[in-house]
């Protein structure tokens, strides 16, 4: 039977803080149509048995989630993170470079199923649901979320529809229509266009039909609360540190920016218990260059990212002209003193090209970008020496063939 | 409009010889139930311009195929020819090693559209059966063919029905899939078992609703004629020498074995053109220790093979417990001094890894175990100093992810 963390409290917008009961259904804020998230009594977590280090999935950190027992775990999470030291610019700058792998298992960590990062919130989505009873989800996705989604639809027993650009690459695609295929209650849509165009389709078609929205941020706090997971892995012992602690430098390769409400929320949560000091690694959001609206935000000192018209990137987690989300993206950066970085596509594909010579690892181009970006944060002095520094590799470069066949 | 090739003269039966018009729309012989296979009038094929040297595509034969005009390509064939002389064994006996490719294209040549050598065989199917006006097509397949088939049914607007073990890689899954899904006139059955089974759901479920068998050997030839272009890329001129010319020997992952008959067909074809005299390479017919009804075949001197009990292996295209044509394999391996070899799954995997690790080439579970029997043929004396010797890689492991992945 799953159960609720007894310390959730209530769900909170994140930006006009309205609170609403923790069992409350909503998507984004009634009152604003801002994000909402979840909030805990994180002084009587403190007492309790909330980390489960014997675990090797996200679930080791079950006490600080929105359902502390009765989940269903698919080994989502608990990624390696990889020395990547050997680097030419870590070398020759003298820093300790980092590469937290979501695409790939490993026999001593876990192994997001669907081989990427998206896999984390959807698990704590899926499980919510079942929770609630909530008997069809609805996503609108550049391609691993959808994926994601409807793994774990099938796996629970859910009914699902995926909404997605039909560009998406070959697996992606591949593996949503097997599984609508096979189950009735998992549909696929294809469009032309980007995600914007999926989330239209999905408000005018699916949920009137009674689909319950869980795109990026629509959904009650549940993916900010996987995605923090990311957080607390860098943070725990034994990953940069013997003790609890946090690296210098963040990269994450930015889309509609989930993670970096993750990675923060989970950062002030762990201040709160008094696991960590109110130090923070600066978060540098690493955009497309085709696709660069909280870069431009940063630039300008906006409060709120303009939308910039969808381009055209091998990165195509990246192609998020506009989200929801975004404002908070651009505070958080502001607050870490990070900044946010825009590559190009020959960039993307030189440093994906590169890693794989140098180390045969799996990065998908939106990892590869954050590579690109080291050189442009060493020359800003974003990242100085003996820094420990840690690029987000979001998923397996697996799932984006045969595009980037080419570049191995 | 296509035509048929004016000097294909009929069709016969592989063992029997009974001969049938070409436009006779058979399956197996009447007669005895063996393939039947292209009759061409070679001398009048030799004063045509058979050979279209320019085209980068296996219709660079189209003088020597069913149908000389009026096809419709998709880039299949014509793949490369890699060096690996540079591998231990070839140094140390003196030999030089080549891979013919299948899996993967380069700028300078073709690349079958499916990543695998089924593309081969079902180009054919394709332009034949519409040329027939054939409406659906059906094929049990252990996986590559399979996607081949849904592919090229996909883009001619002609229906299918593909059948296949549930335990087939996710990305041949996924990708006959995708087409289903999208396309309704491409079907997917998902069976418990292996081709074998999936040959009786066809037979029982739907060649009675008027589905065109082309499983292999099952049609009239067209697969064999297909293959046969494998032969001619070989034996073509600046490819193993400046000439027309053969390797002294070939190893074939052999499933059921259309590989086999369509180059010794080619050999014949060009022998009878002229091209090249009768000297012909030991065939080497590669299987996997899980299924080995051929090597079984050679070992006990059977004229027809015993069918043995379906294993289990990565290699699935070698998966096949008794082929129709398996009678005819066995010949001529034994005409041409060759011999047949199992390779257990613990090799299997070693070689993928090693040829990764030393190459960065994506080659299939099926051509690894043909780079696995390298060594005992050395020790047979099959393998001698200064032979040219060609190993065919069917497919790209791309096909085979995840299952792959690990041994990279």
């Amino acid at each position: 039977m799953t159960e609720l963390n007894p310390h959730f409290s209530h769900l909170a917008c994140t930006f006009c803080g309205a609170q609403y009961p923790k069992d409350h259904l909503i998507n984004l804020c009634p009152h604003d149509q801002r994000p909402v998230q979840a909030v805990y009594d994180t002084t009587g977590i403190q007492a309790t048995q909330w980390y489960h280090p014997e675990r090797k999935d996200l679930w080791r950190f079950a006490g600080l989630l929105p359902m502390a027992s009765g989940f269903t775990s698919h080994g989502e999470g608990y990624t390696p993170l990889l020395d990547h030291s050997s680097h030419a610019l870590a070398k020759k700058h003298g820093f300790q470079l980092f590469i937290k792998d979501e695409g790939k298992g490993h026999k001593d960590f876990g192994q997001n199923p669907t081989l990427s990062f998206k896999d984390r919130g959807m698990a704590v989505v899926i499980n919510m649901a079942k929770h609630f009873g909530v008997a069809k989800l609805a996503v609108p996705t550049q391609g691993n979320a959808g994926d994601s989604l409807a793994f774990y639809a099938n796996e629970m027993g859910i009914g699902a529809v995926v909404i997605m650009p039909d560009d998406t690459p070959a697996p992606i695609q591949g593996n949503v229509a097997a599984l609508a295929f096979h189950n009735p209650d998992i549909k696929l849509e294809m469009i032309k266009g980007t995600i914007k165009e999926a989330g239209l389709l999905m408000k005018e078609k699916y949920l009137p039909q009674g689909y319950f929205n869980v795109a990026t941020f629509q959904e009650p706090g549940w993916r900010i609360e996987g995605k923090k997971t990311m957080g607390l892995e860098l943070a725990e012992p034994n990953r940069l540190s013997e003790q609890w602690a946090l690296p210098n430098v963040i990269l994450y390769p930015t889309g509609g920016g989930t993670g970096i409400l993750g990675m923060w929320k989970a950062f002030d949560e762990l201040e709160a218990m008094g696991m960590i000091d109110s130090q923070r690694p600066k978060i540098i959001a690493v955009q497309s260059a085709a696709t660069p609206p909280v870069k431009n935000a940063i630039d300008k000192d906006l409060f709120e990212p303009e939308p910039t018209p969808a381009g055209e990137t091998l990165a195509v987690g990246l192609n998020v002209a506009g989200g929801v989300g975004h404002f908070k993206v651009v505070d958080i950066v502001r607050q870490s003193g990070g900044t946010s970085i825009a590559i190009s596509e020959a960039d993307i594909a030189k440093h994906l090209s590169e890693i794989w010579q140098d180390k045969h690892w799996w990065v998908c181009p939106e990892g590869a970008a954050c590579l690109a970006a080291l050189k442009p944060l060493i020359d800003m002095n974003m990242i100085k020496p003996k820094d420990q520094v840690v690029v987000f590799n979001t998923g397996s470069f697996e799932k984006y063939l045969p595009e980037v066949r080419h570049l191995l």
